[in-house]
């Protein structure tokens, strides 16, 4: 019964997808294929920014009103922070250094950062079976108009605005894809594999730069289907639009398609944007998830689209 | 002048004292060397309870209701660590983690725990000198009844229930002084070196294992006395007067002069607790420091016999 479903996801945007895929199908049958480019380590810990967030939005403790953390998240550490002088560029939550001491203290344990993320997703009764895109190193760098930018510095610290002039995965090249991963997008039973309307080149491309991962998909037998990102012209959040402009190209689904040209069969465009640049097989919806009816029925005209293949 | 004061400290009762000191003299001539046989990881986190407490009695944060850790001190960490199923024997608070956060980062840094202190305290606006008593590790562990404990199993998870044989200090034999502490006690202008009113087994013994502190202590020109911790027969908190009944001792202030013997020229006891058994130089008063004024009344008394030597 070919009913299991792969997702590569980066955080927000992508964590609305497989929360929209997990109202529609057993989540256990979902595989979540997170971007671990952003990770990187502040004070010591090992942060998991987008893995973080999936488990965040998968467990029901999502921050909805920011978009990121946690619900009824305090910040009294973060006040005692500054009052030591500490750097205060990237905010920690009380609830969310949880994951990030656990997570480094395992980690030093040497436990995989996959089976970390198993414990976590167990312990907080996450079904949707969620695979970092590697357990080794992977870092993601911007070369900008103000040099060489680490991923966080450039998303939080300087809020994306330095011009992107390209954008390499440091480590992309030698890592290993995590245990499990291959398989899942190999396996016979999986129906669809679909890209989140994640950022194509920040959150997307580093899962792709993995040589096995991108392999894998090449040779899937299942049908690969993106989301596009864009929504009537624009990114719904972070800096997509901004880098595409950058980067030469159009802010349309035909961007996006052509971007993902040797992996994907299908792009599931937003109604707002046009079809006439496309190629491939499309189809269009209201792409905007804002409520949870919303991310349901995104997941289901993505799968949808991925059955007519 | 000789207006310079020396106070060899743990970590609750012990700051009481300090306190008291820096309600009568000015700050800046106090020097508090502090016990870190208590330090620990947990978490991967460089933890130093004692030189906290200090810290936050010291700036005014200090939570006076529990006794340890912050005022107004919020605990999201442990909730969100206890719903991942992390060790939860050890409280963290959500304000508290930042010391222990930043400590950790800057001892990786190579940076010196004495100069992460002097940088605490000058973020907070302490005016006494805080030092650690090395900046090498030595750790307290008690032989018990139930074998070998390090200091914080004991003291935190098993609540100071096994029964203590015998308590030895991993480390200090090898352990240097840290920077200025030797040239505090001999200092010319120190006009008395105090041991502040802390168990004498697990928080000053520690200090007094550290054979150049010994030795400044055995050749300092300025006069050394002991506020004793026992109040009316009974330790006001923490299991002093139970370590001194399985150590075979009598719960009195003659028994804490016994064990300071080689060091200390007087004893500042209770007016509750008898003289009878006191072979040096000794003074009473009421040493109970529940309010600030306690705190300074005692501060004062003690200064006054080291005055009279």
């Amino acid at each position: 019964m070919t009913d299991k479903v792969v997702v590569l996801t980066g955080g927000v945007g992508g964590a609305k997808l497989v929360l929209g895929l997990a109202q529609i199908m057993r989540p256990e049958r979902i595989t979540a294929i997170v971007n671990t480019g952003d990770d990187f380590d502040h004070f010591g810990l090992r942060i998991s920014p987008d893995i973080d967030t999936l488990l965040y939005t998968l467990a029901g403790k999502a921050n909805s009103a920011l978009g990121w953390g946690r619900e009824g998240e305090s910040w009294s550490f973060m006040e005692s922070l500054r009052s030591l002088g500490g750097e205060d560029w990237f905010l920690l939550g009380d609830g969310d250094l949880a994951l990030h001491i656990l997570r480094t203290a395992r980690l030093k344990e040497g436990i995989a950062l996959s089976a970390i993320t198993r414990e976590f997703a167990a312990a907080w009764g996450v079904g949707v079976t969620m695979l970092p895109m590697s357990d080794d190193p992977v870092s993601t760098h911007l070369m900008t108009d103000e040099g060489d930018l680490p991923f966080q510095r450039y998303f939080v610290e300087r809020r994306c605005a330095p011009v992107v002039r390209s954008v390499r995965f440091q480590g992309a090249a030698e890592a290993r894809a995590a245990p499990g991963l291959v398989a899942a997008i190999l396996d016979a039973d999986t129906r669809a594999i679909l890209i989140a309307p994640s950022n194509p080149y920040l959150s997307i491309d580093p899962i792709l730069a993995l040589p096995e991962i991108r392999s894998a998909l090449v040779a899937a037998k299942a049908p690969i289907v993106a989301v596009s990102p864009i929504v009537g012209g624009q990114a719904v959040k972070g800096p997509t639009a901004k880098m595409m402009e950058e980067l030469g190209v159009a802010i349309t689904p035909g961007s996006v398609a052509a971007h993902y040209a040797d992996i994907i069969d299908a792009i599931l465009l937003d109604e707002r944007d046009p079809a006439s640049d496309l190629a491939i097989a499309h189809a269009s919806a209201d792409t905007l998830m804002v409520t949870l009816a919303d991310r349901a029925r995104v997941a289901r005209a993505a799968l949808e689209l991925a059955d007519r293949l």
